[in-house]
């Protein structure tokens, strides 16, 4: 059997991707062109993509297409960006640094990053709403997939993520309240993605229930591996093997159970995910591929 | 002729706008209660329902009702809010008073403001996908309302309309670039809520076309006014009649052509409103008074 190629299909779909961005960003560029930069700048900053990526494979999965996926992803990806430049703002995490560059605040204002955030909020529900006029078929899809994202966005899910976040801030949580904290801030989301592209694809209910589990699964896993490679970054960046300064300094995995466990927690998650995928045939290849990608990811 | 009672339609349309926006809130209150608190305490301030309430009259101006305009309505008052909060943020027009009561950052904090704001803008969104979910033979018309609304809000409206406000501060502007301003900053809204009341409502092509041109000109005609109030106000609090100081400060109608011409202009506004609803029967009474109201209004 030939082993699945993640790597090309991962370029394959991200250059698919990024070509409907920057055609989302040429679209809505009549503007201020320091909005309209600021907007670029974030959106493309060298994200990996994996929440349309996710999206778009679950059409696959299902026996749909990446075209038909293609305006749920990327409404999506505005959505994922637009949180990351809200959260990097002073008032939040003050971040000044983001995947190697300067935060949108930074780079530009705060002025300018918060009303880039919210553009990027409102856009996607923009895009997605024009893919429903323009499905005749399949509007009642759409509106579904608009609710889907904006309960996955909202303050029952990301915002609400992101608010226990900041109030957790120094304070000891125990396992079970930093699952519901990344369920929020990062698994809902992820989830939505999924539950998108199975809808997109015609997915039966039953698919979508299985897809659904395979979402909660890699999108724990994925905070896991999150947490594991801040530490190992903290430990590298202290000159430090154990990092036991780093562990000590936030809500992670690795600091309430330790390396080792977090180890065996995040492939125990990946292999939730895959189980959950047995019935599929090989149509779901990338699903699979990415579950395991996502705890061997090295940033 | 018995004249239309504006005071008890607005009284009437206020409740029922002020319950539904309640049982949004009590819908989405299962979060952090600080987030829900804000939220609450930015859209229960007392707002005019300026826009809801055209939403709900231009539906009816059409043959339609309030019930069907309902969600529409809501869902423009929640962006309208979280336009107010996000616009009053330290790094915007750093504003501390609103209607009266401290700004959302002041009441609650800055992460807090940002994060309400946030969340309303996206369950505007749920609430218009959720209605059209429900009416199995109006969803294009949800979708286009979506979009409508999507766009009014976004990077080529109100967005933009913020993004010109913050760099033209300092900035002489002539005539026609104030009213592109204000076009964008709160016209296009406006226009939004009219159009969406009028599609919900089943108007026809050519009716659609005509109460977006009351819309334009009650949406200038309110701006207007809004700078002739801001200059009689600041009038009254430096204990002068004429408020040469508060006239130089901003770029506004009485700044540019005096006060003379604004109200002259804002009355040309509000004719041209009229003459727009002159093919329209009783059943847009209500918006008639309404155009009168914006100009005769004291806040």
């Amino acid at each position: 059997m030939k082993t699945f190629d993640l790597k090309y299909y991962l370029s394959l779909k991200r250059a698919l991707i990024d070509d409907r961005l920057d055609k989302i960003l040429r679209e809505n560029s009549s503007g201020s062109p320091r909005l309209i930069n600021a907007m670029r700048y974030s959106l493309m900053a060298g994200g990996k993509r994996l929440r349309p990526v996710l999206c778009i494979a679950s059409s696959e999965a299902v026996g749909g297409d990446a075209a038909c996926a293609i305006p749920a992803a990327c409404a999506i990806e505005l959505i994922h960006t637009y949180s990351l430049i809200h959260d990097d703002l002073p008032a939040m995490d003050n971040d000044e640094i983001r995947r190697g560059k300067p935060t949108c605040h930074i780079a530009f204002d705060e002025a300018t990053a918060i009303l880039s955030g919210d553009a990027l909020l409102t856009i996607a529900f923009e895009i997605l709403s024009e893919a429903g006029i323009n499905d005749s078929s399949g509007r009642l899809n759409w509106l579904k997939i608009i609710r889907i994202i904006s309960r996955a966005s909202g303050c029952s899910g990301m915002i609400e993520g992101q608010m226990k976040d900041i109030s957790s801030e120094g304070v000891r949580l125990d396992l079970k309240d930093l699952e519901s904290l990344h369920f929020l801030k990062t698994g809902a989301l992820i989830q939505a993605s999924v539950e998108s592209g199975a809808l997109l694809g015609n997915g039966s209910f039953s698919q979508i229930d299985r897809l659904m589990i395979y979402a909660g699964n890699i999108g724990l896993a994925f905070q896991v591996t999150d947490d594991l490679l801040n530490v190992e970054g903290d430990a590298k960046e202290m000159g430090k093997a154990t990092g036991t300064d780093g562990l000590k300094k936030k809500n992670t995995y690795p600091f309430l159970v330790g390396i080792e466990k977090s180890k065996t927690y995040a492939l125990e998650l990946v292999n939730n995910a895959l189980q959950a995928l047995e019935d599929f045939d090989n149509k779901s290849d990338p699903l699979r591929a990415i579950a395991s990608y996502i705890i061997e990811r090295k940033r």
